[in-house]
């Protein structure tokens, strides 16, 4: 068995426990050289956090156990598609890859589908269901915010 | 003053203490029914965890001291324009409304812009910079791992 079935093999494993352990079905590992450096599964039904899933929970992991850094050039290996918030956390982290086994097509039948999410999100904002507003500040002085934080960034004290 | 400009102000002046602590210009809060029920700042500089968005902080707290229904029907007010991961985790835990003070055009000149997260995260998997791989498991028998999730859903022990 090559590396990739092996670490894909051990995702769903994970996520197979998961489900004996009352969670849902969806695990993941994080890569690094060759070695795992991180796993997760979904803790949704422990935390009741909706954000609890394996993929974001794995590249946290590996950034709080061996700093962000290791997370650059890394791959992912998860047994479910990823979703939207996770597959943006991974590039946000600068993974590099991700390797899935269960599609968005296996899961629709169980209601696991992310891909209305995924279709719903490519709108432009105003045509998505959650009501998405940009109300520029109307004080004045406005805050130069992001200036600020340039200037914080070029001369630390 | 009304709710919405004081509840954007606040997120704003969350973003403006995060910079003089020497973080990223980023506030976010999470309100239900007139409250603001959590609170939260882009934390990066002190967990260098690079999925520490004010927002998804935000909404991991309303959930972890609230239980996670409180934020089904709540409203995000944020300083900087959503994330793909953020609007993608505020969608998933049932945010109702986001509404945010500056714009990726303000960021843009910063570095602290999504934009072109945004538009690639819209191009079909096999077009975009991350490798993504569907790769289902060859082994027999294939584990049913989504069934046995909907066997143990339907019938608990």
């Amino acid at each position: 068995m090559n590396d990739a079935n092996r670490f894909l093999d051990r995702a769903v494993e994970l996520a197979r426990q998961n489900v004996e352990a009352g969670g849902r079905p969806f695990g993941a590992l994080v890569v690094r050289d060759g070695e795992v450096i991180a796993t997760a599964v979904n803790e949704i039904h422990l935390s009741h956090d909706l954000t609890d899933h394996a993929k974001l929970l794995a590249i946290r992991a590996a950034a709080r156990d061996h700093g962000p850094q290791v997370l650059k050039g890394s791959a992912v290996y998860a047994s479910g598609h990823p979703c939207p918030m996770c597959l943006a956390a991974m590039r946000l982290a600068g993974v590099n890859a991700v390797t899935y086994a269960y599609s968005n097509q296996d899961a629709a039948p169980f209601g696991l589908s992310t891909a209305d999410l995924y279709n719903e999100l490519k709108l432009p904002f105003a045509e998505q269901s959650m009501e998405i507003r940009h109300r520029p500040l109307d004080g004045s002085p406005r805050p130069d915010l992001y200036e600020q934080w340039a200037k914080a960034q070029s001369d630390p004290e």
